[in-house]
């Protein structure tokens, strides 16, 4: 017999780490919804040729697909290569992520929708990532969007959301960094290079790691001149308060419209009559992001320094995403909280509260039929009033049965021996103080577990 | 373009629906949670070496598979026929079912987990069935089960759990059956065939269907004798309370122990002295549920008979589940919900409750800039207090907004305009009763939602 084991990349969530992240799906979703934000659920299965192409060449190759049923032989012996192999096999292949999906969710049902729609969707993706620290296989995303308003108020109320979410969960130290595509945009094309968009901003995404330096090296390969390299990194020196940033960003902007239409957009969401933040964004010009699509502005949440856990969630504005099924025209703007670093972030900070981590709160002992049966009767009650309950169900030693409410960490045992029985009353043994009391039925209902 | 779609059998869940799924799944998992039951989730994906050849030849037909990635074509090559092609080239696949991988968790973490494990799982899975009116690709199972007992208190249990999920969710007239397998068993050694035990079986389940006269055509064409058949057609024909078909199962068990084994666990769970149900179960004689591996009370939970929906639910105990996977000896008992027709039943009788359907409480209209701001405060407000709200992001024609509103089902509408912003007050109208009323922020944050 083969061991069983799991695919590499994928996780089995035991109890309480099911309970843990449910706390986490909770307290987002709780905020969500107070958001008037509305759920939506695609199935893990997409057809290929929605998923295909939507991602790059190399997104293409982690695509998990799903092999037809049926006679496949004769269609097998005309592939060419593996590549061809796997699309003449499958039809279907497993989700990549929530955002494409949901741009062929808008438009199958664009008739039945109303816009502005504020939707959010958490579910797991997969994909065919080498394994990682973590870097899984099979990972849940976690995604609100509003789709059909360019208005600026969706911008602060993304934000507003993240404010909301790490607060709730209790995590201080976060920061929220934007910028503004439009701002690299008109960096560009000061230095002329409207065409080197994407390079430059890889480079000057690297400058953490690789410094000043780094970046000049990068940028002088990619064709750039010692003259433009200049006015990117006199661009990228620009620091101080969120207002210092904007004034000498004005200034740098004044011959780019695209520049300065970015800079009035990030003002007018930084500085927003409507409300205001726990923690303030930041601006961070060096803040890029890797999708193309993005347009507009650009958010990344970054986990507290103490922890070196990195960025906790991004997102930003993008345009004509459901162009791509034949929707042009709808602008959007969206965020997603990265779930399994939020996680790790909370477990290290020890901040999962008690009820996150409740389960049964009392076990009955079982000493016997005529007492099992009371002690049962109890617990009946006892449920009945929302106090999650159990009974052992065999009448073992008393040893076994301690055991498993040890090894369950079930605060409250509960014993109805044959004394107790006489009484009409139980002791109820608290394990962590190691407290012992005697209650009638009457009181154990009205304890305060 | 191609005009986007998604695969045949399966389906997107839009906000509405979600919600109306969701109250389902927290009823259910409130009850799990009370009884002590802990949270399980696999991975959609399992080897498919841990799936194949645990649902019969058929079910291995239905498993979908994962094509591996990389360089496949030589594999493919050689193939003799579809079937070893799939084999050769898919080392995952999907989940057929949540009891194989709960049986694959439990071996793999046996030192782990305290035993008697009470796990409840609530995920979906995957066949390739052809799809049909109540029948998809891809469905939620749920799923409770308590294994390393033997105790009937557990068969209580979980017949507890079936009443008390129903009764909570409004269903009145569902019918609970049970039946024991022993019970089979020994109606098969009665007639001297036990090895034709599952042909009896199903030849008995379909006494609704086909009728006496079926059932008897089709066990003559099984081999059994007139005599043989006989004595099946007396056994289906016992009726009666649960007490009166107890009794004359005892007489006609005389010979039988098995038999006599399953008459009496029947009993001790009907007529246990522990709980009272709500709804009482039936036993029906004629319930055999189709899958071999159950050894004990086998269960189905029948919708009302108004809505024709047909089985809702079902269980039973088994024996060596873990054996598969080299654990052998535990015994369980597992109960499952029909979550899709609970879905339609709930549906067809109205028993949805309105805060199973409640999205957006408030909208505030947007009537331009300086007005936004103030309605956009009020809302935060709102927000803070629980209430769920939102502002309409641009300041388009009132007509386009209030259109939005009627879309969403919103109930309230806020319109803070220049008088009221004057006022310091907002107008808050009732959409289903056409009310209107000019309250202050106060009054707001007061009022009855």
């Amino acid at each position: 017999m083969v061991k069983p084991s799991i695919p590499k990349g994928t996780r089995d969530f035991g109890p309480a780490v099911v309970r843990k992240r449910n706390y986490i799906f909770q307290t987002i979703r709780g905020v969500f919804e107070l958001y008037g934000f509305q759920p939506l659920e695609t199935p893990a299965m997409e057809n290929l040729t929605t998923l295909n192409g939507k991602y790059g060449e190399e997104g293409d190759k982690l695509i998990f697909k799903i092999l037809d049923n049926g006679d496949i032989l004769g269609r097998a012996q005309q592939a060419k290569d593996s590549r061809e192999l796997g699309y003449l096999l499958c039809e279907k292949a497993l989700k990549y992520d929530l955002t494409i999906p949901f741009a062929r969710y808008v438009v199958m049902n664009q008739h039945e929708i109303a816009f502005p729609f504020r939707r959010y969707q958490i579910q797991p993706v997969w994909r065919g990532d080498r394994p990682a620290k973590g870097r899984y296989r099979e990972f849940y995303q976690c995604d609100a969007d509003i789709i059909g308003s360019n208005s600026l108020m969706n911008e602060v109320e993304l934000l507003k959301i993240y404010d909301t979410v790490f607060t709730k969960l209790g995590m201080e130290g976060y920061q929220i960094k934007v910028n503004n595509r439009k701002i690299l945009a008109g960096l560009a094309e000061l230095v002329g290079k409207s065409d080197l968009l994407t390079d430059i901003t890889i480079s000057i995404d690297k400058l953490d790691k690789i410094g000043a330096g780094g970046v000049t090296n990068e940028l002088l390969n990619r064709g750039l001149s010692e003259a433009d390299i200049k006015i990117i990194l006199d661009f990228i020196a620009i620091t101080g308060t969120n207002k210092e940033i904007l004034d000498q960003l004005r200034k740098v902007f004044e011959p780019s419209e695209t520049g300065l239409k970015g800079v009035e957009e990030l003002s007018a969401v930084i500085n927003n009559p409507y409300t205001q933040f726990n923690t303030e964004p930041i601006i961070d010009l060096t803040l890029a992001r890797g999708l193309n699509y993005y347009t507009g502005m650009i958010i990344e949440v970054k986990a507290p320094e103490t922890v070196k856990m990195g960025s906790i969630g991004g997102g930003g504005r993008y345009d004509d995403l459901t162009g791509l099924f034949g929707l042009p025209g709808v602008s959007g703007i969206g965020i997603s909280f990265g779930v399994d670093r939020i996680y790790d972030v909370l477990e290290e900070l020890q901040l999962f509260p008690a009820t996150a981590q409740q389960s049964t709160q009392v076990i009955f002992l079982n000493t016997g039929d005529e007492n099992a049966g009371i002690a049962f009767q109890y617990m009946m009650q006892l449920r009945e009033s929302g106090i999650s309950s159990e009974i052992y169900p065999e009448s073992s030693k008393l040893d076994k049965q301690m055991k498993y409410a040890n090894k369950r960490e079930i605060p409250y045992v509960a014993i109805i021996g044959d004394s107790e029985r006489e009484s009409g009353k139980l002791s109820l043994k608290n394990l962590n103080t190691g407290e012992q009391q005697l209650l009638s039925l009457q009181e154990l209902l009205e304890y305060n577990f």
